[in-house]
């Protein structure tokens, strides 16, 4: 079969050995697979692919099941034949993937397989950031950062059916009037407004951020951090703006806040069953209803993936990039 | 009745009314109050007693049940003549206080009203940030900072009794001597070795940090914090030694860490309720059987309540300084 490896700091599509499937694994013939900002590190050499895991990236994918182990045929509520979605550590960048069970989810009804692809990283990322670690609640304020990227495109909508009043942030006025419709209440355009700024503003319209969900981090960490509220949660998910912040301890120990680092990718098997299957319960119906759409920017074929990157790479997606591999 | 207010930044004993009752209260007479740092801030006028509370300091109390409103007499367990020791939001330096029935408990048995007047806000304190806001398990590495504080005194014994392996600091080796018997598994002399450096060596030799209770912060916080365990936990409950940090958030993210801030007093009473009958139920036991033993530095008349601070002042008590106001 086919896979994307990197070389040289670059993807080349080569031939690689089929997988092996173990008892608890479902093999799954990739029809499509979406980018993650991961995918770029990893092509760098700074965040390889879990043990256990093709080396190649590719963290999502949709397709079709064609062959499942003993254990997955009788536990996993699949069958050969059946369209699912996969959350995987790495090697989705390929024509086939052995998953184990319990990180496969049905695809919603009425979505596409490209469009189904789109969701896992994205949907369990936010779920697990919202709900797990930020303990969301119906009329809380939440704040995502980075308003135009993939993950923005879900965590704004899922926070929106959780009953948050939910804020983002971009850069350009331009940028707000492209992710307008993902239905936030409130869009920051840092280009008028700073992000301590904005917290300081919302705290005094007794609108107060609970939980942030952070993929930039640096300076403005620290200097928002003060104007949250009482029992905050600020999860940072990536340091795309630094790796450094200077925490205001009194603010931090009279409010009560809480600074959180959380990855999904290097957590169990087992826990990320746990976060799939409450995500599938709780936000499946919102997709299949059409009150969630799946944001996807542009679909490229496999052979682009060079250029499927690059998007990524200029920043200049709002939204999911999507390559078909089938 | 007589209490100790504040005048001109000294405590002075004077006549005051006497406590009002209401249908949840239990009104105690005061044989015995320990004090706390918190005590100095409130003299210096940075942390009045939180609404509902009297206005001059005091955060615990030992003594006996003298009268009950009718839904602490229905619903308390505890009758007139009762000894107990309570966890107030202010005004225990005093002959008498009236107490909401939640924030009593029983005097353990074996121990005087002066030891059992140490016990509230030092217990309460470190079953709060150990087991609540830490989630110490059995055999992980607990360190709590500022060894030969009151808090210490009841953390150590009470880390110990948890299973976990106990690492806590001071400053000089004659210091590490008098604390010896709190029964740390390893007591790092800051003259020595620094902080940040002890959390880099514990980590190499398998003992990384799991949760950390630190009254110090500062700079030392967001140096040792990287090299805490996977998952864990740094509760911030007091600035002494800086009020703000530089934290680095990659190994906050790969880590998955929480720095988080908690304080006991600006709790509802429904939670310091709470958080009271779990330590009842899971340290007095061990308080009665004299594996724990409270740990006093000196026991004063209330007479002397500026020397008693005094003491708290130049940090030269190891354990609780106890007043004896009957």
């Amino acid at each position: 079969m086919k896979a994307a490896i990197v070389q040289d700091k670059k993807m080349v599509i080569t031939e690689v050995s089929a997988p092996v499937m173990g008892a608890e694994d479902v093999l799954v013939e990739i029809h499509a697979t979406a980018l993650n900002r991961a995918d770029l590190l990893q092509k760098q050499g700074t965040y390889p692919s879990p043990a256990g895991w093709p080396e190649w990236p590719g963290l999502e994918l949709a397709g079709v099941v064609l062959d499942m182990g003993g254990e997955a045929r009788e536990k996993s509520g699949f069958k050969v034949g059946d369209k699912v979605c996969a959350l995987v550590g790495g090697g989705a960048y390929a024509e086939q993937i052995c998953v184990p069970y319990g990180l496969l989810m049905p695809v919603p009804q009425g979505l596409s397989l490209a469009e189904a692809a789109a969701l896992p990283e994205a949907y369990a990322t936010s779920y697990l950031n919202l709900f797990y670690e930020g303990h969301l609640e119906r009329g809380q304020t939440l704040y995502i950062a980075a308003g135009a990227s993939g993950l923005a495109s879900a965590a704004i909508p899922m926070g929106k059916a959780a009953g948050a009043y939910v804020v983002t942030s971009v850069q350009t006025a331009a940028q707000a009037e492209k992710i307008k419709a993902l239905g936030a209440d409130e869009i920051i355009v840092q280009e008028r407004e700073s992000i301590p700024d904005a917290f300081a503003r919302l705290e005094k319209e007794g609108r107060a951020v609970n939980v942030c969900m952070d993929c930039l981090s640096g300076e403005d960490l620290g200097a928002a951090m003060p104007y949250m509220a009482r029992g905050g949660y600020w999860i940072v998910i990536s340091t795309l703006a630094g790796i450094e912040t200077n925490v205001k301890l009194r603010p931090l120990l009279t409010k009560g806040l809480h600074l959180v680092g959380s990855m999904l990718r290097n957590r169990t098997n087992a826990q990320k069953r746990e976060i799939l299957s409450s995500l599938v319960r709780d936000m499946w119906p919102h997709l299949e209803s059409g009150a969630i759409k799946p944001s996807i920017y542009k679909v490229l074929p496999f052979a682009e993936v060079n250029e499927a990157q690059g998007i990524l790479e200029r920043f200049e997606n709002t939204g999911k990039v999507v390559m078909t591999v089938k």
